[in-house]
Protein backbone atom coordinates (compact mmCIF):
# COMPACT_ATOMS: atom_id res chain seq x y z
CA UNK A 1 0.00 0.00 0.00
CA UNK A 2 1.45 3.59 -0.95
CA UNK A 3 1.29 6.66 1.78
CA UNK A 4 1.00 10.09 0.57
CA UNK A 5 1.66 13.57 2.47
CA UNK A 6 -0.21 16.94 0.58
CA UNK A 7 1.05 19.98 1.93
CA UNK A 8 -1.18 22.97 1.08
CA UNK A 9 -1.08 26.64 2.21
CA UNK A 10 -4.22 26.76 4.28
CA UNK A 11 -2.53 26.72 7.65
CA UNK A 12 -5.12 24.72 9.63
CA UNK A 13 -8.31 26.48 9.03
CA UNK A 14 -11.21 24.05 9.18
CA UNK A 15 -13.26 26.11 6.51
CA UNK A 16 -10.08 25.74 3.77
CA UNK A 17 -9.22 22.10 5.52
CA UNK A 18 -12.81 21.22 4.29
CA UNK A 19 -12.13 22.53 1.03
CA UNK A 20 -9.24 20.78 -0.13
CA UNK A 21 -10.05 17.53 1.12
CA UNK A 22 -13.07 18.15 -1.14
CA UNK A 23 -10.95 18.35 -3.90
CA UNK A 24 -8.85 15.42 -2.77
CA UNK A 25 -11.47 12.94 -2.57
CA UNK A 26 -13.03 14.41 -6.11
CA UNK A 27 -9.78 13.51 -7.82
CA UNK A 28 -10.07 9.96 -6.05
CA UNK A 29 -6.12 9.46 -5.01
CA UNK A 30 -4.85 5.76 -5.55
CA UNK A 31 -3.02 6.20 -2.41
CA UNK A 32 -3.88 7.00 0.81
CA UNK A 33 -3.35 10.28 2.13
CA UNK A 34 -2.90 12.49 5.20
CA UNK A 35 -3.55 16.35 4.38
CA UNK A 36 -1.26 18.72 6.31
CA UNK A 37 0.59 22.16 5.70
CA UNK A 38 3.67 23.58 6.26
CA UNK A 39 3.67 24.49 9.88
CA UNK A 40 2.51 20.67 11.15
CA UNK A 41 5.61 19.28 9.06
CA UNK A 42 8.28 21.60 10.72
CA UNK A 43 6.71 21.01 14.20
CA UNK A 44 7.52 17.01 13.42
CA UNK A 45 10.78 17.81 12.08
CA UNK A 46 11.40 19.77 15.41
CA UNK A 47 9.94 17.96 17.47
CA UNK A 48 10.16 14.22 16.12
CA UNK A 49 6.73 13.82 17.37
CA UNK A 50 3.34 15.47 16.50
CA UNK A 51 3.02 17.04 19.68
CA UNK A 52 4.95 20.50 20.71
CA UNK A 53 4.56 24.09 19.67
CA UNK A 54 6.22 25.54 16.74
CA UNK A 55 6.70 29.59 15.81
CA UNK A 56 7.76 30.06 12.34
CA UNK A 57 8.87 33.47 11.39
CA UNK A 58 10.16 34.13 7.87
CA UNK A 59 8.41 36.63 5.80
CA UNK A 60 4.81 35.97 7.44
CA UNK A 61 4.50 34.25 10.72
CA UNK A 62 2.08 31.54 12.18
CA UNK A 63 1.95 29.64 15.78
CA UNK A 64 0.78 26.00 15.75
CA UNK A 65 0.45 23.27 18.09
CA UNK A 66 -0.67 19.87 18.50
CA UNK A 67 -1.38 18.22 21.86
CA UNK A 68 -1.21 14.59 23.03
CA UNK A 69 -5.15 13.88 22.06
CA UNK A 70 -4.52 15.29 18.34
CA UNK A 71 -6.13 18.38 18.93
CA UNK A 72 -4.54 21.30 17.26
CA UNK A 73 -4.90 24.80 17.55
CA UNK A 74 -2.85 27.89 15.63
CA UNK A 75 -2.93 31.71 16.54
CA UNK A 76 -1.35 34.15 13.73
CA UNK A 77 -0.46 33.50 10.12
CA UNK A 78 -3.55 35.66 8.61
CA UNK A 79 -1.28 36.69 6.40
CA UNK A 80 0.17 40.37 5.82
CA UNK A 81 -2.43 42.45 5.78
CA UNK A 82 -4.82 40.91 8.93
CA UNK A 83 -1.02 40.10 11.18
CA UNK A 84 1.73 38.34 10.43
CA UNK A 85 2.54 39.67 14.09
CA UNK A 86 6.51 38.86 14.67
CA UNK A 87 7.29 37.93 11.27
CA UNK A 88 10.09 39.42 8.78
CA UNK A 89 7.77 41.25 6.78
CA UNK A 90 5.85 42.58 10.70
CA UNK A 91 10.12 43.77 11.39
CA UNK A 92 10.70 45.31 8.21
CA UNK A 93 7.82 47.11 7.50
CA UNK A 94 7.96 48.59 11.50
CA UNK A 95 11.76 49.47 10.00
CA UNK A 96 10.34 51.60 7.33
CA UNK A 97 7.50 53.48 9.16
CA UNK A 98 9.90 54.17 11.87
CA UNK A 99 12.40 55.77 9.19
CA UNK A 100 9.39 57.77 7.22
CA UNK A 101 8.59 59.09 10.93
CA UNK A 102 12.01 60.51 11.37
CA UNK A 103 12.25 61.74 8.10
CA UNK A 104 9.26 64.11 9.12
CA UNK A 105 10.55 64.76 12.06
CA UNK A 106 7.89 62.77 14.28
CA UNK A 107 10.85 61.19 15.74
CA UNK A 108 14.32 61.78 16.92
CA UNK A 109 16.41 60.57 13.68
CA UNK A 110 18.65 57.21 14.95
CA UNK A 111 20.84 54.91 12.96
CA UNK A 112 17.74 52.84 11.34
CA UNK A 113 18.04 55.33 8.97
CA UNK A 114 21.28 54.54 7.16
CA UNK A 115 20.65 51.11 8.32
CA UNK A 116 17.56 51.04 6.37
CA UNK A 117 18.58 53.16 2.99
CA UNK A 118 22.11 51.23 2.63
CA UNK A 119 20.41 48.19 2.13
CA UNK A 120 18.02 49.06 -0.42
CA UNK A 121 21.07 51.86 -2.18
CA UNK A 122 18.52 54.54 -1.37
CA UNK A 123 19.89 58.01 -0.21
CA UNK A 124 16.80 59.52 0.84
CA UNK A 125 14.20 58.49 2.83
CA UNK A 126 11.55 60.33 0.50
CA UNK A 127 12.71 57.53 -2.90
CA UNK A 128 10.80 54.95 -0.12
CA UNK A 129 7.69 55.85 -1.80
CA UNK A 130 8.72 54.92 -5.32
CA UNK A 131 10.86 52.04 -4.05
CA UNK A 132 7.74 50.51 -1.92
CA UNK A 133 5.34 50.66 -4.95
CA UNK A 134 7.09 48.04 -6.57
CA UNK A 135 9.06 45.55 -4.18
CA UNK A 136 7.06 42.41 -2.95
CA UNK A 137 6.72 41.53 0.39
CA UNK A 138 9.88 39.53 0.81
CA UNK A 139 11.81 42.50 -0.11
CA UNK A 140 10.14 44.46 2.77
CA UNK A 141 10.80 41.44 5.05
CA UNK A 142 14.45 41.36 4.06
CA UNK A 143 14.79 44.71 5.73
CA UNK A 144 14.39 43.08 9.01
CA UNK A 145 18.29 42.61 8.73
CA UNK A 146 18.90 46.13 9.07
CA UNK A 147 16.62 46.29 11.90
CA UNK A 148 18.12 43.36 13.52
CA UNK A 149 21.78 45.45 12.80
CA UNK A 150 20.68 48.76 14.19
CA UNK A 151 19.18 47.43 17.65
CA UNK A 152 22.48 45.44 17.77
CA UNK A 153 24.38 48.41 17.41
CA UNK A 154 22.20 50.11 20.19
CA UNK A 155 19.28 52.03 18.53
CA UNK A 156 16.45 51.95 20.51
CA UNK A 157 13.83 52.13 18.02
CA UNK A 158 15.21 49.32 16.51
CA UNK A 159 14.90 47.38 20.05
CA UNK A 160 11.64 48.72 20.69
CA UNK A 161 10.44 46.78 17.29
CA UNK A 162 12.09 43.58 18.07
CA UNK A 163 11.06 43.34 21.41
CA UNK A 164 7.51 44.13 19.69
CA UNK A 165 7.89 40.84 17.28
CA UNK A 166 8.91 38.38 20.11
CA UNK A 167 6.28 39.85 22.38
CA UNK A 168 3.50 38.83 19.86
CA UNK A 169 4.90 35.48 18.96
CA UNK A 170 5.29 34.96 22.66
CA UNK A 171 2.12 35.90 23.08
CA UNK A 172 0.50 33.24 20.23
CA UNK A 173 2.64 30.58 21.39
CA UNK A 174 1.18 31.06 25.29
CA UNK A 175 -2.58 31.51 23.16
CA UNK A 176 -1.74 27.71 21.82
CA UNK A 177 -0.37 26.68 24.89
CA UNK A 178 -3.49 27.79 26.66
CA UNK A 179 -6.07 26.29 23.98
CA UNK A 180 -4.46 23.27 24.09
CA UNK A 181 -3.72 22.40 28.34
CA UNK A 182 0.10 22.02 27.32
CA UNK A 183 2.15 20.70 30.06
CA UNK A 184 5.38 21.97 30.57
CA UNK A 185 7.29 19.24 29.23
CA UNK A 186 5.94 20.20 25.52
CA UNK A 187 8.58 21.12 23.06
CA UNK A 188 8.46 24.38 21.87
CA UNK A 189 10.60 24.48 18.44
CA UNK A 190 11.62 28.05 16.07
CA UNK A 191 11.95 27.86 12.41
CA UNK A 192 11.70 30.03 9.41
CA UNK A 193 14.49 32.63 7.60
CA UNK A 194 14.60 35.28 10.89
CA UNK A 195 14.68 32.72 13.80
CA UNK A 196 17.07 31.00 11.49
CA UNK A 197 19.43 33.98 10.68
CA UNK A 198 18.60 36.10 14.13
CA UNK A 199 20.25 33.92 17.12
CA UNK A 200 19.39 37.18 19.36
CA UNK A 201 15.35 36.21 17.92
CA UNK A 202 15.80 32.42 19.22
CA UNK A 203 17.22 33.63 22.70
CA UNK A 204 14.43 36.57 23.24
CA UNK A 205 11.64 33.31 22.61
CA UNK A 206 13.75 31.48 24.80
CA UNK A 207 14.02 34.41 27.57
CA UNK A 208 9.95 34.52 27.28
CA UNK A 209 9.27 30.81 28.51
CA UNK A 210 12.55 29.84 30.80
CA UNK A 211 10.78 26.95 32.24
CA UNK A 212 10.04 25.36 28.76
CA UNK A 213 12.47 23.54 26.28
CA UNK A 214 12.70 25.92 23.23
CA UNK A 215 14.92 25.02 20.36
CA UNK A 216 15.18 25.84 16.83
CA UNK A 217 14.62 23.02 14.34
CA UNK A 218 17.75 21.73 12.75
CA UNK A 219 15.93 19.16 10.09
CA UNK A 220 14.55 20.64 7.14
CA UNK A 221 10.70 20.39 6.90
CA UNK A 222 10.47 18.00 4.55
CA UNK A 223 12.10 15.54 7.20
CA UNK A 224 8.87 16.20 9.17
CA UNK A 225 6.28 15.18 6.29
CA UNK A 226 8.99 11.85 5.80
CA UNK A 227 8.27 11.46 9.57
CA UNK A 228 4.38 11.65 9.29
CA UNK A 229 4.16 9.29 6.37
CA UNK A 230 6.41 6.81 7.89
CA UNK A 231 4.09 6.83 10.90
CA UNK A 232 0.94 6.36 8.71
CA UNK A 233 2.34 3.58 7.09
CA UNK A 234 3.06 1.90 10.30
CA UNK A 235 -0.24 2.58 11.24
CA UNK A 236 -1.55 0.38 8.25
CA UNK A 237 0.66 -2.30 9.71
CA UNK B 1 -3.80 86.64 -19.10
CA UNK B 2 -4.91 83.71 -18.06
CA UNK B 3 -4.29 81.52 -14.94
CA UNK B 4 -4.69 78.26 -13.75
CA UNK B 5 -4.24 76.03 -11.10
CA UNK B 6 -2.74 72.75 -11.24
CA UNK B 7 -3.34 69.69 -8.73
CA UNK B 8 -1.59 66.55 -8.33
CA UNK B 9 -0.76 63.34 -6.39
CA UNK B 10 2.50 64.54 -5.49
CA UNK B 11 1.60 66.07 -1.99
CA UNK B 12 4.29 68.36 -1.14
CA UNK B 13 7.53 66.03 -1.51
CA UNK B 14 10.75 68.40 -3.38
CA UNK B 15 11.44 65.52 -5.39
CA UNK B 16 8.15 64.81 -7.13
CA UNK B 17 7.11 68.70 -7.23
CA UNK B 18 10.03 69.29 -9.60
CA UNK B 19 9.39 66.39 -11.50
CA UNK B 20 5.62 67.77 -11.98
CA UNK B 21 6.90 71.45 -12.64
CA UNK B 22 9.36 69.99 -15.21
CA UNK B 23 6.66 68.07 -17.32
CA UNK B 24 4.73 71.38 -17.16
CA UNK B 25 7.09 73.69 -18.30
CA UNK B 26 8.02 70.86 -21.51
CA UNK B 27 4.18 70.65 -22.26
CA UNK B 28 4.92 74.68 -22.58
CA UNK B 29 1.65 74.95 -20.83
CA UNK B 30 0.27 78.65 -22.66
CA UNK B 31 -1.14 80.01 -19.13
CA UNK B 32 0.57 81.18 -16.03
CA UNK B 33 0.50 78.38 -13.36
CA UNK B 34 0.56 77.43 -9.53
CA UNK B 35 1.84 73.77 -9.20
CA UNK B 36 0.08 73.01 -5.77
CA UNK B 37 -1.98 69.71 -4.37
CA UNK B 38 -4.94 68.55 -2.72
CA UNK B 39 -4.28 69.48 0.98
CA UNK B 40 -2.78 72.73 -0.35
CA UNK B 41 -6.41 73.62 -1.89
CA UNK B 42 -8.06 72.31 1.03
CA UNK B 43 -6.30 74.27 3.53
CA UNK B 44 -6.58 77.40 1.62
CA UNK B 45 -10.99 76.41 1.56
CA UNK B 46 -10.71 75.72 5.02
CA UNK B 47 -8.64 79.03 6.33
CA UNK B 48 -9.55 81.35 3.28
CA UNK B 49 -5.96 82.32 3.01
CA UNK B 50 -2.69 80.29 2.56
CA UNK B 51 -1.31 80.23 6.17
CA UNK B 52 -2.16 77.76 8.44
CA UNK B 53 -2.38 73.62 9.09
CA UNK B 54 -4.45 70.94 7.96
CA UNK B 55 -4.98 67.56 8.82
CA UNK B 56 -6.87 65.34 6.49
CA UNK B 57 -8.32 61.72 7.26
CA UNK B 58 -9.98 60.24 4.47
CA UNK B 59 -9.03 56.95 2.99
CA UNK B 60 -5.28 58.03 3.27
CA UNK B 61 -4.31 60.68 5.85
CA UNK B 62 -1.58 64.18 5.86
CA UNK B 63 -1.35 66.96 7.31
CA UNK B 64 0.54 70.24 5.94
CA UNK B 65 1.15 73.48 6.61
CA UNK B 66 2.39 76.81 5.55
CA UNK B 67 3.41 79.68 7.47
CA UNK B 68 3.44 83.99 6.96
CA UNK B 69 6.63 83.47 4.97
CA UNK B 70 5.29 80.92 2.06
CA UNK B 71 7.54 78.33 3.65
CA UNK B 72 5.10 74.56 4.10
CA UNK B 73 5.55 71.08 5.69
CA UNK B 74 3.94 68.18 5.65
CA UNK B 75 4.06 64.98 8.02
CA UNK B 76 2.51 61.77 7.42
CA UNK B 77 0.91 61.04 3.67
CA UNK B 78 3.03 58.29 3.11
CA UNK B 79 0.65 55.92 1.77
CA UNK B 80 -1.12 53.02 3.75
CA UNK B 81 1.79 50.55 3.95
CA UNK B 82 4.82 53.17 4.56
CA UNK B 83 2.14 55.49 7.17
CA UNK B 84 -1.32 56.98 6.79
CA UNK B 85 -1.20 57.19 10.37
CA UNK B 86 -4.98 58.34 11.47
CA UNK B 87 -6.51 57.52 8.14
CA UNK B 88 -9.42 55.65 7.48
CA UNK B 89 -7.29 52.95 6.63
CA UNK B 90 -5.42 52.93 9.21
CA UNK B 91 -8.63 52.78 11.54
CA UNK B 92 -10.31 50.09 9.67
CA UNK B 93 -7.39 47.59 9.26
CA UNK B 94 -6.78 48.10 12.98
CA UNK B 95 -10.31 46.86 13.65
CA UNK B 96 -9.45 44.00 11.46
CA UNK B 97 -6.56 43.02 12.78
CA UNK B 98 -7.84 43.28 16.89
CA UNK B 99 -10.83 40.90 15.50
CA UNK B 100 -8.42 37.86 14.32
CA UNK B 101 -6.25 39.12 17.44
CA UNK B 102 -9.68 37.88 18.99
CA UNK B 103 -10.92 34.97 17.13
CA UNK B 104 -7.27 33.36 17.56
CA UNK B 105 -7.79 34.02 21.59
CA UNK B 106 -5.08 36.46 21.55
CA UNK B 107 -7.26 38.71 23.44
CA UNK B 108 -10.23 38.97 24.74
CA UNK B 109 -13.78 39.08 22.55
CA UNK B 110 -15.53 42.36 22.27
CA UNK B 111 -18.05 44.15 20.53
CA UNK B 112 -15.57 45.07 17.28
CA UNK B 113 -16.25 41.76 16.43
CA UNK B 114 -19.77 41.54 15.41
CA UNK B 115 -19.53 45.25 14.09
CA UNK B 116 -17.49 44.30 11.85
CA UNK B 117 -18.36 41.35 10.14
CA UNK B 118 -22.24 42.63 10.03
CA UNK B 119 -20.79 46.03 8.28
CA UNK B 120 -19.50 43.81 5.74
CA UNK B 121 -21.97 40.65 5.68
CA UNK B 122 -19.57 38.09 7.05
CA UNK B 123 -20.16 35.48 9.76
CA UNK B 124 -16.92 34.23 10.92
CA UNK B 125 -13.91 36.01 11.05
CA UNK B 126 -11.89 33.33 9.11
CA UNK B 127 -13.74 34.40 6.37
CA UNK B 128 -11.46 37.52 6.37
CA UNK B 129 -8.87 36.49 5.15
CA UNK B 130 -10.77 35.39 1.68
CA UNK B 131 -12.58 39.55 1.94
CA UNK B 132 -9.51 41.04 2.12
CA UNK B 133 -7.71 39.81 -0.99
CA UNK B 134 -10.59 41.09 -2.79
CA UNK B 135 -11.51 44.71 -1.89
CA UNK B 136 -9.41 48.06 -1.97
CA UNK B 137 -7.94 50.47 0.56
CA UNK B 138 -11.24 52.38 0.38
CA UNK B 139 -13.52 49.06 1.66
CA UNK B 140 -10.93 48.74 4.82
CA UNK B 141 -11.39 52.45 5.05
CA UNK B 142 -14.61 52.01 5.34
CA UNK B 143 -14.45 49.93 8.17
CA UNK B 144 -13.65 52.78 10.42
CA UNK B 145 -17.31 53.47 10.94
CA UNK B 146 -17.64 50.07 12.43
CA UNK B 147 -14.24 50.91 14.61
CA UNK B 148 -16.26 54.37 15.98
CA UNK B 149 -19.63 52.34 16.47
CA UNK B 150 -18.11 50.29 18.95
CA UNK B 151 -16.02 52.22 20.70
CA UNK B 152 -19.11 54.92 20.80
CA UNK B 153 -20.88 52.16 22.80
CA UNK B 154 -17.59 51.31 25.29
CA UNK B 155 -15.37 48.96 23.26
CA UNK B 156 -12.46 49.79 25.00
CA UNK B 157 -10.30 48.08 22.19
CA UNK B 158 -12.07 50.15 19.59
CA UNK B 159 -11.70 53.45 21.71
CA UNK B 160 -8.02 52.58 21.90
CA UNK B 161 -7.36 52.47 18.26
CA UNK B 162 -9.73 55.84 17.80
CA UNK B 163 -7.44 57.75 20.18
CA UNK B 164 -4.56 55.93 18.67
CA UNK B 165 -5.52 57.83 15.77
CA UNK B 166 -5.83 60.94 17.21
CA UNK B 167 -2.88 61.03 19.03
CA UNK B 168 -0.73 59.96 15.67
CA UNK B 169 -2.95 62.89 13.81
CA UNK B 170 -2.10 65.67 16.65
CA UNK B 171 1.54 64.30 16.74
CA UNK B 172 1.68 65.26 12.84
CA UNK B 173 0.30 68.71 13.89
CA UNK B 174 2.38 69.35 16.22
CA UNK B 175 5.08 68.51 14.26
CA UNK B 176 4.55 70.75 11.18
CA UNK B 177 4.02 73.79 13.67
CA UNK B 178 7.16 73.16 15.27
CA UNK B 179 8.72 73.49 11.72
CA UNK B 180 7.09 76.04 10.76
CA UNK B 181 7.16 78.22 13.94
CA UNK B 182 3.44 78.42 13.43
CA UNK B 183 1.91 81.48 15.92
CA UNK B 184 -0.76 80.48 18.54
CA UNK B 185 -3.19 82.46 16.45
CA UNK B 186 -2.70 80.25 13.16
CA UNK B 187 -5.96 78.01 12.21
CA UNK B 188 -6.04 74.24 12.06
CA UNK B 189 -8.64 72.97 9.75
CA UNK B 190 -9.50 69.35 9.40
CA UNK B 191 -10.73 67.67 6.42
CA UNK B 192 -11.78 64.18 4.57
CA UNK B 193 -14.50 61.47 4.99
CA UNK B 194 -13.64 60.50 8.92
CA UNK B 195 -13.23 64.25 10.19
CA UNK B 196 -16.48 64.75 7.83
CA UNK B 197 -18.49 61.68 9.45
CA UNK B 198 -17.06 61.32 12.89
CA UNK B 199 -18.08 64.61 15.10
CA UNK B 200 -16.22 62.74 18.18
CA UNK B 201 -13.23 62.30 16.03
CA UNK B 202 -13.41 66.21 15.16
CA UNK B 203 -13.21 66.75 18.81
CA UNK B 204 -10.80 64.79 20.31
CA UNK B 205 -8.50 66.99 17.76
CA UNK B 206 -10.02 69.95 19.32
CA UNK B 207 -8.85 68.61 22.88
CA UNK B 208 -5.09 68.04 21.67
CA UNK B 209 -4.91 71.30 20.99
CA UNK B 210 -7.10 73.45 23.67
CA UNK B 211 -5.20 76.82 22.97
CA UNK B 212 -5.92 76.96 19.44
CA UNK B 213 -8.60 77.28 17.08
CA UNK B 214 -9.56 73.83 15.47
CA UNK B 215 -12.07 73.78 12.80
CA UNK B 216 -13.64 71.38 10.30
CA UNK B 217 -13.41 72.41 6.65
CA UNK B 218 -16.95 73.92 5.66
CA UNK B 219 -16.37 74.49 2.12
CA UNK B 220 -15.14 71.89 -1.11
CA UNK B 221 -11.50 72.25 -2.02
CA UNK B 222 -12.63 73.14 -5.61
CA UNK B 223 -13.37 76.66 -3.36
CA UNK B 224 -9.38 76.97 -2.25
CA UNK B 225 -8.30 76.24 -5.69
CA UNK B 226 -10.56 79.24 -7.02
CA UNK B 227 -8.97 81.63 -3.95
CA UNK B 228 -5.34 80.51 -4.94
CA UNK B 229 -5.87 81.59 -8.65
CA UNK B 230 -8.05 84.64 -8.05
CA UNK B 231 -4.66 85.63 -5.72
CA UNK B 232 -2.53 85.00 -8.49
CA UNK B 233 -4.63 87.15 -10.43
CA UNK B 234 -4.47 89.81 -8.72
CA UNK B 235 -0.89 89.93 -8.20
CA UNK B 236 -0.57 89.82 -11.60
CA UNK B 237 -1.81 93.44 -11.35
Amino acid sequence: MSECLLRSGWRGRPDDHQQVLHICRKIGLPVRFILTHDAEIALVAGTGTREGVIAISGTGSIVYGRNHQGKAARAGGWGHLLGDEGSGYDIGLRGLRAVVRMADGRQPSTLLIPEILTQISLTSPNQLVKWISKVDKSQIAQLANSVFQAAQAGDLTAQEIINHASRELALSVQTVIQQLALPLSTQIVLNGGVFQNQASFVKSMQDHFLHRKVTLVAQEPAYGAILIAQQLAVSDG
